[in-house]
């Protein structure tokens, strides 16, 4: 990669944007609230017991700043998107890619729409992350990352941006089938992120604790795995169990969208549970529980 | 009916006991934290404009002060039935029939097994009431009440109560199948009640203005319908659609569970939520919705 942009600082862009820069790529981010701190002071990743300094960031307050990009990583949230019609033209040259991290499904078809389908990637963030401080990332687990194309078998410039991950020390590999990654995905984020915010501030292992409320996560997997698969994407049960197995080993994790919450943030409700839930009724799948949760969601994140 | 006890003084049995100890009924209430104001005040009943006062109440701090009655009254909320094992048995004669007014399942079940089912009545009371202060209730729609046997047809005795009770003012009528009608009650209770917690304070006005939830409020009583039928209690879609638009007459008014959860005062779970959502999955009904209800109420009501 010649030159990278990071639209949208939060913690997931600071983490892999920080770890793409602290290996020597050219990365630009822009930034707004922690411009000044970033400028002065850099990025922090703190990471099982390290604590990685990345001293001197190229830090922007305007895309037009920045210019033409090989890569542009979104990392926005979902309900920013609309901000990306104003934010992507001055980073976009003949062949730039377009790499959306974000949450759920309809971001690639946001993207798509509007500068074609050709540039449109996606990828899945399997990671436990929290912005502590402007420009200070914690890193508390995992961080792998699934780099797709958006409707079509990987490229070459998949494989490429896959092994500038992995030389940034970052367990990347290529998704040959986005959209059933971003199903797979949703079956940890429905429940998790769900009743963090539903049950009113229950971290992963408070969700884990309660018999009621695990059971539940579990069963709103089932209708995930029902709709994904009446979809065409294969998703064994094996992986819904194994997502608890995993979700055991956060402890008191707070998922993101809990956190966006409890900071009266906006919440990522039409990605994460309002576009499943469509998706999966049109395909004929019961998702009582999906509804519940989404209807639940959007009344309890409105402002 | 020659002596009544009332046991359990919030606003359904002070207003269904204070109705009848207006019109010459010898009532006996068991109170505890409102006994000096009532003794001293009386009961006061606000209902349609009108101020109905019932200055000389027989108040009691022990059911041993009342002594045996041809009917107990129980209007404890359902989590304090364990309190009951206690405090009935001074009451009860030879002849004395229980009437609980309670929600929700269980609570039949709960007096059959420890006096004997042919003491055993129920009575569904659909009415909107709140407690205001000591003695005082307001009585703010409706106020009619079905009684009937626990699994039997309606006796002498039932229709003896019944005319009491209207003599009182009260709407009142012979239920021939009381179970039946506790699953049409919970038609209107398990989502109305539900909401209003698990969306964090909705009244029934709130519920029916957000789309959402209005929509998930008539599908959880589809859920409730499904299982009713399937254990044998024929209630047609067309009283779910007239729950609903009888509740579009309420306004902003708050199901009991809700005052209960805002004052932090035991919310019955189980009655209305638990129980229903296991006698239906026992009989084979998706019951998603309700599950995802009750396990948030759970939690959300935990001390």
């Amino acid at each position: 990669m010649k030159k990278i942009a990071v639209i949208g600082s939060g913690a997931v862009g600071c983490y892999y944007g920080g770890m793409l820069a602290r290996m020597g790529q050219d990365v630009h981010f822009l930034m707004r609230s922690d411009l000044e701190a970033v400028r002065a002071n850099g990025l922090t990743i703190q990471t099982g017991g390290e604590r990685l300094k990345i001293p001197h960031v190229k830090a922007h307050a305007s895309t037009k700043e920045i210019g033409h990009c090989d890569l542009v990583i979104i990392s926005l949230k979902a309900t920013g998107n609309q901000a990306l019609e104003a934010l992507l033209p001055p980073l976009i040259g003949p062949d730039t890619a377009l790499l959306t991290l974000q949450n759920g499904l309809g971001n690639e078809e946001f993207l798509c729409k509007r500068w074609g389908a050709a540039r449109v990637m996606g990828a899945l963030c399997f990671v436990c992350l929290n912005r502590t401080a402007p420009g200070v990332i914690e890193h508390f687990d995992q961080g792998s990352i699934s780099i797709g194309e958006f409707q079509r078998p990987s490229q070459a410039r998949t494989r490429s941006i896959v092994e500038a991950f992995k030389s940034a020390g970052i367990d990347a590999n290529v998704a040959e089938n986005l959209l059933t990654e971003r199903w797979r995905k949703l079956l940890w984020n429905i429940p998790f992120n769900g009743l963090s915010i539903a049950a009113q501030g229950a971290t992963v292992s408070d969700v884990l604790a309660d018999e009621g409320l695990r059971n539940l996560a579990r069963h709103l997997m089932d209708e995930v795995l029902d709709a994904a698969r009446r979809l065409g994407h294969d998703i064994r049960d094996e992986f819904a169990d194994y997502q608890i197995t995993r979700s055991a080993t956060m402890g008191p994790y707070k998922p993101s969208s809990m956190i966006d919450w409890e900071l009266g943030r906006p919440v990522e409700v039409e990605a994460i549970w309002g576009e499943p839930w469509r998706q999966g009724v049109a395909a004929g799948a019961g998702m009582g529980r999906l509804e519940t949760v989404y209807r639940l969601l959007q009344r309890l994140t409105a402002r």
